[in-house]
C-alpha cells in the first residue's frame, strides 16, 4: 500500500517552479537531477508554460495520462482545493509538504481530517502535511527538497524531516546510505505504522530506523515494531523523553508526545535497539549496516593507547560487555608480534611503537581465537618512526578480510585532524570506523543485544 | 618547582638520533623543527659525531654548560646509569620517556625509587619513567615524540601519553591549543598535585585539565584540585571507573587506581568539571575556552529544525536546565524576522526556509534579552532555496559580535559531510561549534555549573 509511493510512474509537481529560492524548484530540480530515474515528471504551475525545460500544466486536471504521486508545494490555504482536484483525477498517493495546518492550531487539524475523509473515499493516502517529502534511492527518486544521499540498504522513517536531513548528512560523512527516506510531518494520514509493515516486506530494506515523538496507534505500532525488528535491526530514536522535549514537541508537530516510559518498555520487549541521543542513533545504523553479529560478549582489545583501552573498559563494562582472559596458549601465539615490554593481558597495550604488521598480526590472531567474540583495535594514529597514519587501519583490515569478516571488529582511532588519513579507506573498504571508546562499546552493545535476542 | 621543567635554558637528549624510526629522533626533531624556541640543544649518543646537524656529544658529561633538563631515551637497562651521570652533573629536570620499569613489575617499581632517592638528594626531579614527555607552547617547546599541537590557553596533565595525544588531536580540530602539556607516565616522582600546582599559578594557563586513573597522594591532591578550581575552570576525566576499567588501568601504569566513588565526591566538592568520556572531556574544555559564564539556566533556543530543538530539550531538562519563557514583548520584538507560520514559542522553529538574516535577527534579540541567560542556536544546513551553507553561522556571530560576547551562544550545527562549510570559520572567528544537541547541552551544563560555584 505505501509501496505505491516509492514507485510512482508519473510525478506531478503541484507549485513547480523555476525560481530558485521558493521549495517548489528544490523538489523539481531534485527529481529532475537523477538521471536514473525512469518516472515522468509533469510541473505545474498556472503561471508557467515551461518550467526547467518540461511543459508546465495549469492544473493537474490538464494532464492527459494518469498521475501516480503529486507532491503539493502550493500555499497552505490552496491545499484543500487542489487535493480536491487530485481526488478528482483519481491520483492514488499525496504527497503535502506544504506546512500550515494541525501543527498550528485545531482549525488546521480540522483541515487534514476532511482532506483525509475525501482521499480515503477514492482509495488515496496522503503523506504530510508539513513534511521534507520522500526517497527511494532505489530508482533514484527524491521527492524531496532535501540533497540526495548516498544510496544504501538503511531505510528511515522519522517525524521531523529536518532531523532526517540531519541523520542524512551524518550518514554520508559515514559511507552510509538509504533505501527508502520518508518524513511523514503531521502524520495526517500514513503514519509510523504504515512505513515499517512496508520497511519489514522492503527486499532492499536492511536496517531500519525510525525518529518519532508521537505515536499515534499505541498497539499497532507496537505490535510492527516487534514484527519488523524480528526480521531486521530496528533503530529507535524518541524525542520528546522529558516534560521540556515533550512541550517541544507537541509544538512543532501539534501532536501530543508520546509518554517515554511505556515507549521504552514496548521497544526494550519489542527487542528493537533504542537509541538516546542523535550520536547513538548513528552510531547503532553503522554497526548493524557494517557488521556481523557477535557470537558472544567476550572482548579482546588491542592498542597502542593504555589510557584509551581503559576509558573503553570502563564503557564496556557498564554496557554489560566482558573483557576476555587470555589462555595460555592465545599468549604464546601472540607473543612474536610483541617486543618483550608488553604485557600479554587484554587489552593489549603494545605501546605507542607498535606498527600495521603488529595490528594486523594481533587483530587476525583475536579474529581466530575461539575465547574472544568482538575484537576492537584502537589505535591512536602515530605520527612518529615514519609510521603511515593509515597503517594500522590497514592492517586490521587485511586481517578482517582474511578471516572472512565473520567476527564484528569495532576500531577506535582517535584521530580528530588526523581522521582524514583512514575516512577514505574506511568507505572504499565498508569498514566502519569509531572516533570514541564510548562509541565503540555501545556498538558492540547493541550489536550483543540483537544477537541476544535472535538466539532466543 | 615544576616551572623549571618548563622553561630550560638548556635541553641534553639522551639517545638523541638521525634515525627516523626511533623515538630519539622524534624527540629531537620536535624540539629542533619550532624555530621560536630559545633553548640550546644538546644531543647525546656515543655512536654519532653530528646529529641532525648538532654536535653529538658520547655522554652528558662531557658537556661544558650547566644543562637544565635531561631527555632519557636509552634502553631501560640503561637507564639508571644515565640518571647517575645526571645526577652528577647537576641537571635539576630529568624526563625519564623510557618504559620498562614500575608499569612492569616489582622490580622495576624498586628502580624507580632507588633513582628517585637519588635524585632527591641533589634537589632533582623526574617526570616519568614510561611517558611521552612535556610541551611548553609558549616558548614553543616540544620536548615529546607527539607532534606539535596548537597553541593556546588550555594546559593538561595525562598519566596516559597517548590518551593525551588523542586529546591533541581532538583539540586541534576543534581550534583548541596548549599552553603547557605534560604526560607523567608512571609518577615516580613529579605527580599530578605538583602540576596542578604549577598550573594554578601559571599566568598563560586559563584551563585546566587532568586525565588521570590513580591518585597517589589524596588528601594533597583534592585540596590541589579544590585550590584551582577556584580560580580556573578544572576538568577532569577519570579511566578506571568500573572493575573492568580499574584492572585495565593498573596493567598499564603499574599502579592501583583509585576508587572512583571518593573520588566522583572530592570533584564535585572541588567545583572541579567531572567528565565521564573523551568527548565530554573536549566539549567542557571547548566550552571553557571559547565562552564566557551564564549567568543564569534560562535557555532561549531558535532552530530551523524542530526535531533537534526537541533533543536538545530533553537533554537540558535532564542536565537541570530551563527552557525560557517568551514575554509578549519579547514576541512582539522577533515578530517581524519571522513568517506568519512560525510559533512564537520556544524553541522557536523557524522551519526550514529560515535564512542567516532571521538567524542574525533572532539570535541578536535573545542575546539582548535580560530573561535569557544562554542563547542556543540550531541548525541544519539547509542545501536548498540558494541559501549558502555558511550563512546562518555568520549571522549567529554577527550578533554575538554585536552584542559583545556577553553571553555564551552554543551554536549546534547538524551537518555531518556538510560541516566543512563552517568548521573554517569557526577556527578564524574563535567560536565553538558544536555537532550535536547533546554535546551543546553538556557544555551549557559544565558553563551554568561553574558560574554556580563562583557565586557561592
Amino acid at each position: 500500500m505505501v509501496n505505491q509511493f516509492f514507485y510512482p510512474k508519473t510525478i506531478a509537481v503541484i507549485g513547480a517552479t523555476a525560481d530558485p529560492k521558493k521549495f517548489g524548484n528544490a523538489v523539481t530540480m531534485n527529481l529532475l537531477e537523477n538521471k536514473n530515474l525512469q518516472s515522468e515528471i509533469f510541473p505545474i504551475n498556472p503561471k508557467s508554460e515551461l518550467i526547467l525545460g518540461l511543459k508546465s500544466y495549469p492544473s493537474i486536471l490538464e494532464i492527459e495520462q494518469k498521475i501516480d504521486l503529486a507532491i503539493l508545494l502550493v500555499p497552505a490555504k490552496a491545499v484543500p482545493i487542489v487535493v480536491d482536484q487530485c481526488v478528482e483525477k483519481q491520483v492514488k498517493r499525496i504527497i503535502i509538504i506544504s506546512a500550515g495546518f494541525g501543527e498550528i492550531n485545531e482549525e488546521g487539524k480540522q483541515l487534514e481530517r476532511e482532506m483525509v475523509r475525501k482521499v480515503q473515499e477514492v482509495g488515496s493516502k496522503i503523506i504530510g502535511p508539513n513534511c521534507v517529502g520522500i526517497m527511494n534511492l532505489d530508482i533514484g527518486l527524491n521527492a524531496s527538497f532535501v540533497l540526495t544521499p548516498l544510496k544504501g540498504h538503511v531505510s528511515m522513517v522519522t517525524q521531523s524531516g529536518s532531523f532526517g536531513a540531519a541523520c542524512l548528512y551524518e550518514m554520508w560523512w559515514q559511507g552510509l546510505g538509504f533505501s527508502k527516506f520518508a518524513n511523514l510531518g503531521n502524520m495526517a494520514d500514513v503514519n509510523l505504522t504504515n512505513l515499517l509493515e512496508y520497511f519489514k516486506d522492503d527486499k532492499d530494506t536492511e536496517v531500519v530506523c525510525i525518529y518519532l515523538e508521537s505515536v499515534i496507534d499505541g498497539r499497532a505500532f507496537y505490535n510492527k515494531m516487534k514484527e519488523v525488528a524480528n526480521i531486521k535491526p530496528t533503530v529507535i530514536l524518541k524525542g520528546g523523553r522529558t516534560i521540556a522535549g515533550m512541550k517541544s514537541a507537541s509544538s512543532h508537530t501539534g501532536s501530543i508526545a508520546t509518554d517515554y516510559t511505556s515507549l521504552k518498555a514496548a521497544i526494550k520487549q519489542s527487542g528493537a535497539t533504542l537509541c538516546e541521543s542523535l550520536m547513538d542513533y548513528i552510531t547503532a545504523i553503522k554497526a548493524f549496516s557494517f557488521l556481523p553479529l557477535p557470537k558472544g560478549k567476550r572482548i579482546g582489545i588491542l592498542t597502542n593507547s593504555g589510557g584509551s583501552a581503559v576509558l573503553f573498559s570502563d564503557n564496556a563494562e557498564e554496557f554489560g560487555l566482558e573483557i576476555a582472559e587470555f589462555s595460555k596458549d592465545f599468549e604464546e601465539k601472540i607473543s612474536p608480534f610483541l617486543i618483550p615490554l608488553v604485557k600479554k593481558v587484554n587489552p593489549l597495550d603494545m605501546i605507542a611503537g607498535a606498527d600495521g604488521e603488529a595490528y594486523y598480526n594481533v587483530t587476525k590472531a583475536m579474529l581466530e581465537n575461539p575465547e574472544i567474540d568482538i575484537v576492537v583495535p584502537c589505535a591512536v594514529i602515530p605520527t612518529f618512526l615514519e609510521m603511515k597514519p593509515d597503517e594500522h587501519f590497514l592492517g586490521v583490515i587485511k586481517a578482517w578480510n582474511e578471516t572472512g569478516r565473520k567476527k564484528p571488529i569495532l576500531p577506535i582511532f582517535m584521530s580528530g585532524s588526523l581522521l582524514k588519513h583512514v575516512k577514505g579507506i574506511a568507505e572504499d573498504e565498508k569498514v566502519p570506523i569509531f572516533i570514541s571508546p564510548k562509541e565503540a562499546a555501545f556498538a558492540a552493545k547493541v550489536l550483543l543485544d540483537r544477537a541476544k535476542k535472535l538466539q532466543k
